[in-house]
Parts: structure tokens; C-alpha cells; sequence
């Protein structure tokens, strides 16, 4: 087994300390990354605080992984130790059901691994995150990260960057559309960045009149500020696509408004409570609301290389592995330009 | 002007009664139609009843109108005397914005002129439906109706036959995949043939194990009564398509939870209060939820068109149009197999 060092929640009200544990040796499959920086997500916090339920404990968070290869086992072929490699947020999954062979692990029938405050594919051996020293993975599940961009704002790619490149991707936007944000945070930022690299015209919908300068700045085209009604007023039923980033309670039927004929949104934030949809914010312009998860490895990987090509990261705010909990505490104030990512080496 | 009879409501508490009114008469690129049958529509007495508020009266119900051509404009070029044809559930359209021009005029962004309970895109002219003897109609929102097919079992394709057909079309369901149909009335039972007729393998959901025998005689292949636990259990995340017709409130959740990753599910009834939906319903296995309403007329000929070549018809129940409180009455309870149309000969 391989000692590793880690920070770790041991119960919902606790703050993360100093944690020791073991990780398994490097199997013939497996490859060793040690651990350059992780970012930190919104979910980290809802999970370590249980606010979602079924948390395990002791947790060691982190699903934005990025670091270098020490090690790789001898059945590996897809990487070569001192290579650039990531993790985000899951390291296994059944690999036989249509998801899994599809390449959309995320929706796997058996429940993808999750990286932390899961179980391996054995459902009893618990998986530990990214705040901490090293981990080691299945080649499978890893990712190659390109030595082009800054390591550090690389790692939040694996997770907010994925998730709103996936649903852009699926929903084929492109050049022509217009296209709507909704939140300037962690995801949205990310939503940003890709909407307008895919060449659409890009709004972002904000209750904060602040975000504007911030908003055109990531590269978006206009700015509406969601409480001057005269400005919501002039882009209803204007947008050919809507992604909402939001995990707070919001009016679902106030942005499906702003959506032409045959318009779509999105959601990849999770509101605590069930929101209301009127079916006739649906059905009088045949309108969808749909969902979506991260992203596949196959896909995870082709936004790495997207943006190494394209030069998109994310925009970052650097802390120590000690500076966690104060950054969690401006986190649920939305204090963050763009992601918090942790330096491993002060570990 | 033409002196025409019909039934009509003058306020929501009123009985129908006979009334007589004029239509326009024939201009260069009118039909004249003499209505044979008229089908009775959920939504005539959701309108007569004023539930969906701002109800025109005197209000002329109808809106599944099928009869024989009497005159033709000068310059019509589509239709000749003594042709079958069809009004649906909008009479005119601004024909010039984007969804007009994509043939989809239900959703007009001036809004469609309603059959009844509208006004002509003058926005002041009242429209009456076809709980009358005749009507006057612009060719280009006329339809063809074949002579092959009992005329009085047509008259519902025009609203309970378009809504079923158009979704199914859109959403590409077709031979491989897995469709339930969620309610079995005017909607839910054409929703079944065109789905079975499609090539899917159809399962119908209800909460009315009575139901059984019925949706099998229709053509589906499965029936769950969704009152017993173990039989819902085996459908859960079975699903690529469901077509949710019911227009009473409904848990959403228990339905999007039966559909596959990637599965879709469109409303086609509004019911009364919005409802609540989980993110997480949509989320996890990137699932869709939309809505539809009725068709545009170049879809309805297709449907029609197709209607003919394989032999669907809705299952009706003929009524004289002095029986048509007795028909509302027995709509509200649910006891119609599965749509009452009127005999307009008994005018």
C-alpha cells in the first residue's frame, strides 16, 4: 500500500484537517500521479457538509486533479511515467453497460466510482479525492493534460469545464446561435469561454449588475441584468440555447421565456428543492429543458485538447492546502474569480 | 356575408345553444366548406368553461372540422368544389416570421388565429369553430382529406391526431425503441397507434388497470398499471421515449425517472398548476423534457396523408349536436372511448 498524506473531513460540522491513508499499490493497469493541484468545486463543500446526503467520512475531497506520472504498471499503454496526466470526478465505472460503451461513463447503469466520497466498483472500498499528495488510477480513467497551458488553471477543467463543454457540444452550439448563460461562477465562467470559442453570440444573464464588466471581459458579447425587466424584456424568446449554471432555487420559467421556438436549456447546477415548470413555458413554442452530467472520458479528453489548441483555462484564484476553509467560506458568498485551486506543495 | 347556424356558449356558466352568425364571404383565395363532423375536443370545454381565462363570447366551439368543399375562391389553386377538406385548430398565421416560413404556423411569434375563440389576424375579427353548418377558409390553411377513410373518424386527426404524430415525428421515435404513452384518452389513443404504427414497441401507462384489455385492442405491446409498485420497478430507466398526454396534475419525476439515459418525454396537456421537477430527474442520465402543441399544416397533410395510406382513424363515438352538454359531461368523467364527434347533419 502507499502512504499518502491528505486533508480530510471526519464529520459534517468539522473543519478539513491533516489526514493520513493508504492508497492501493500501482496494479498492472494503474498509473501513479503525484498531485500538482486540485481544484475546488462547489460540490466538494456540499458533500463535505453532507448537505446532500449519504456523505462518507473520514472524505478527502477533490475532483480536479492534474499532476505528474511517478509511476505507470506494467500493462499500460496509453501513458509514460513523467508525462502531465488528470483525474476528475470519477476513476471507475462498469465499462459493459450501453453508457460505459458508448463512452458516457458518467451515466453508467452500475454507478460510475466516484473520485471521492464514493466506492470503487467493489462498492465497499471507499475512493479518497484530490487533497492529497498522489493518487493512483486506472490508465483508463485518466487523462492526458497538454504541457502548453498553466498546470494550475488546467485542473478546474476536469470539472467545471467538462461539464459546460459537454452540454454545448451535445446540444451542437455553433456559429449563428445565440446563446445565453446563466451564472457567472465557477461553471459559467466556463460556460463563457466556450460558447463564444464554438463562435455563438453569447449573453450572460445575471441578477448582478457588478458582472457585466467581468462578464464581456471573459469574452461575452452582451449583458443583461436580470432585474431591469426593460432589458429582459427585449431578449424574450431570443435564444437559441440556454445554460444554466445555477444550483441555487431560481424561476425555471423566467429564462425558458427568453427561448425562440424549438430553444433549449440546460441545467448542470442541482436547485436543494424540485422547481416549478409551467408546461405551457414548454409546449406553446415546443420548447426543452433538459439536464446534463460532466462528461465522458472520450470527451473530457477532446476538451483538454480543445483548449491546449484553443488556449482556454480557467480563470483561477491560487490558495494552500491551509487556506481551504477560509476559501470555502467565500465560496458560498460567490467570492471567487473564477475557481479556487489548491497548490499541492504546501501540503 | 353567409348566414350560417351553429351552437354556441355565451359565458362560462351557459349551456350551448343554437345561435346563428355570419361568415365572410368566399374572397379569391377562400374555400367555402360544408361541415359533415366535427370533433369534441377536451379543450372546447376547457374554453366554453373559460378555465384558461380570457374566453371570447359568444363562443362557437370546434376545431376538428372536416366536410365537403360547396365554393372556391378565383384564384384557388389547391382545392376544387366538391372536394373533401379540413380546418384544425387555426385558421390563419402571419405567414412571414421564421416559424411560419419553417411551415410550423402553430407557432406563429404573432400567434396563430385560433379556429374559435380567436380573432383573424386582424386581431379584432372573432373566429367561430365548427360546431356549425359551414366555414370560410384561407386554402393555404385548409386540408386535403382523403375519401378513402369513414369521415366522421377523421375529424379528431385534426387536433388529437396532429398533437400525437408531430412529437412522434420530431423526436424521430421509430422502429428499435422503446415508447410509452402516458394516459389513454382522445390523445393517448391515437399517440398509441401512431407509435405502434412507427414500428415501436409501445407500452401504455395508467393508473387504470381497466384500461388493460383496451390498450392492447389499440395496438400496444405492454401495459403497466402504475399503481402496482413491481411493475413500475421493472420499467424504471426502460424508456427512449414517453408521450405524456395527461392534462390533469401529475408527478413529472415518477415519469422521467422510467426513461434510459438520453431519454426524452414531451408534454402535450397543460395541466393547471406548473409542476415540480428535479434536477436531478434531468440530470443524472441527461434526460429531456419538453412540450408540443398540435402541428403546422404542412405536417397535418403528411399525417393525414399517412392516416390514409394505413388505414388509422380515431375511435369515436357519434353524437347528434343536440347530445353535446351530455358529451361534456361524460368527458369530464373520463367516459369517452376515445373522442365524441358531432354529427353536424343534426344541426
Amino acid at each position: 500500500m502507499i502512504s499518502t498524506k491528505g486533508y480530510a473531513a471526519q464529520s459534517p460540522t468539522a473543519t478539513l484537517q491533516p489526514f493520513s491513508f493508504e492508497r492501493r499499490e500501482v496494479g498492472p493497469h494503474d498509473i501513479k500521479i503525484e498531485i500538482a493541484y486540485c481544484g475546488v468545486c462547489h460540490s466538494d463543500l456540499h458533500q463535505v457538509r453532507d448537505e446532500w446526503g449519504g456523505s462518507i467520512y473520514p472524505m478527502v475531497p477533490g475532483h480536479e486533479i492534474v499532476g505528474r506520472i511517478s509511476k505507470v504498471g506494467a500493462a499500460v499503454t496509453k501513458f509514460k511515467a513523467g508525462e502531465l496526466a488528470g483525474v476528475g470526478c470519477f476513476v471507475d465505472s462498469c465499462r459493459t453497460c450501453e453508457s460505459c460503451r458508448a463512452g458516457n461513463e458518467q451515466y453508467c447503469d452500475a454507478g460510475m466510482a466516484g473520485t471521492y466520497n464514493g466506492y470503487q466498483m467493489d462498492k465497499k472500498t471507499p475512493t479518497y479525492g484530490g487533497y492529497s499528495n498522489c493518487i493512483v488510477v486506472d490508465e483508463n480513467y485518466a487523462l492526458h493534460i497538454s504541457e502548453k497551458l498553466p498546470l494550475q488553471a488546467v485542473a478546474p477543467l476536469l470539472c467545471a469545464g467538462i461539464t459546460t463543454y459537454s452540454p454545448l457540444r451535445h446540444w451542437k452550439v455553433s456559429a449563428g446561435q445565440k446563446v445565453a448563460i446563466v451564472g457567472l461562477g465557477g461553471l459559467g465562467h466556463m460556460g463563457v469561454k466556450f460558447a463564444v470559442s464554438f463562435g455563438a453570440e453569447v449573453t450572460v444573464l445575471s441578477s448582478s449588475a457588478a458582472k457585466e464588466a467581468d462578464a464581456k471581459k471573459l469574452g461575452a458579447h452582451h449583458f443583461v441584468n436580470t432585474g431591469n425587466q426593460q432589458a429582459v424584456k427585449a431578449v424574450r424568446g431570443k435564444f437559441d440555447f440556454i445554460l444554466d449554471t445555477v444550483s441555487a432555487q431560481h424561476d425555471l420559467n423566467f429564462y425558458l421565456n427568453l427561448l425562440k421556438t424549438d430553444g433549449t436549456m440546460v441545467m448542470v447546477g442541482i436547485p436543494p428543492e424540485a422547481e416549478a415548470v409551467e408546461a405551457f413555458s414548454l409546449i406553446t413554442k415546443r420548447k426543452t429543458l433538459a439536464g446534463s452530467m460532466i462528461g465522458g472520458i472520450r470527451e473530457t479528453q477532446e476538451m483538454l485538447d480543445y483548449c491546449a489548441e484553443n488556449n482556454i483555462v480557467s480563470d483561477i484564484e491560487l490558495i494552500s492546502i491551509q487556506q481551504i476553509e477560509q476559501a470555502y467560506t467565500r465560496m458560498v458568498k460567490g467570492d471567487v474569480r473564477y475557481r479556487f485551486v489548491i497548490d499541492m506543495s504546501t501540503l
